[in-house]
């Protein structure tokens, strides 16, 4: 999406670490409005999938998913995160490896709210490594749930999160690939 | 809000300890559609008073606050929490009780994200004592900003949280005031 990427190299900023701060528009001041006309490009690719849920994981995932909510006309279940394996039949649960705090953390779903005949679309702000996208795919998968694809704003092409749910066959919506990053030489974007 | 008191009393389920479970439609499982509408109502209340940006807390408050934005085609700021006092230059904090964990945490907004000339609404998902709307407050006035009112999903009216506010002067849109709870008894709703 040729705004999206004009935006990341206008606002974000490259740190160190293959860190993209756009917390001035994504993940923390959310560009509502901006949001929305990237919603409506995830909306507009996956229209005839026959979604009925959208899942994404809180904190910095919601903003993004209720956005794509209100254009596709859907339900958002956003994952909670927790410390432990919190073992209880009620909830569907995912080990999900956290980079930025080098810890593991589970998410979780309420098992209730997950249907066998639920469509699912799975959607972030980021896909880097894919730990929290592929801990949605279990708890997807675990409520016997379809997956429909992925949406994400901006995909780090340089990590191997979208290659290996690309290799698996899923449908991946990035708006913007990012291929290489550094403080020094900036941003170069995968053409798609 | 007429329709948000049905969707509580059919799908809400009150608990001891003063809690009401609804997380089926607002702070887990999130029925967009009817959040839109809710949020309507909100933009509806204060399309007249200059906002410019709105201000919530992560993670249960976004997106009630996106779908806000939405219809009033504003950004969205959510103050994340943080365990300790942050104290930086570059971050506005405010100390915010939880009930729910018992301890003391911090939220915290980029001190660039608010300006001296925003008009800010505080919106959350509760308001039951008050104290993470009374954070938000702290932190925009802080930052400069004039604060154009608060809007909330559901209050708990038998909690101090909706009188402090008002007896401030403030606006405060509460969509359903909730007098009393109880297990045995059931919810009983304010008339507005």
């Amino acid at each position: 999406m040729k705004e999206l990427e004009e935006k990341i190299l206008k606002e974000g900023k490259v740190l160190q670490g293959d860190i993209l701060k756009v917390n001035g528009f994504l993940n923390h001041l959310v560009d509502v409005p901006f949001l929305t006309e990237m919603a409506k490009t995830v909306a507009d690719r996956y229209k005839n999938k026959g979604i009925t849920k959208i899942l994404t994981v809180e904190a910095s995932g919601i903003a993004f998913a209720t956005c794509i909510g209100v254009c596709m006309n859907l339900p958002v279940i956003f994952a909670k995160k927790h410390k432990s394996a919190n073992i209880s039949d009620n909830l569907l649960t995912a080990e999900v490896y956290s980079y930025t705090h080098k810890v593991d953390n589970y998410i979780v779903i309420e098992r209730d709210f997950i249907k066998d005949d639920d469509v699912c679309l799975i959607a972030d702000d980021f896909l880097a490594s894919g730990s929290a996208a592929f801990g949605l795919e279990k708890i997807a998968s675990d409520g016997g749930a379809k997956i429909a694809g992925f949406a994400f704003a901006i995909e780090k092409g340089f990590q191997e999160g979208g290659k290996i749910l690309r290799d698996k066959g899923y449908e991946v919506c990035s708006l913007a690939i990012i291929d290489d990053m550094t403080p020094e030489n900036g941003i170069k974007f995968r053409a798609q």
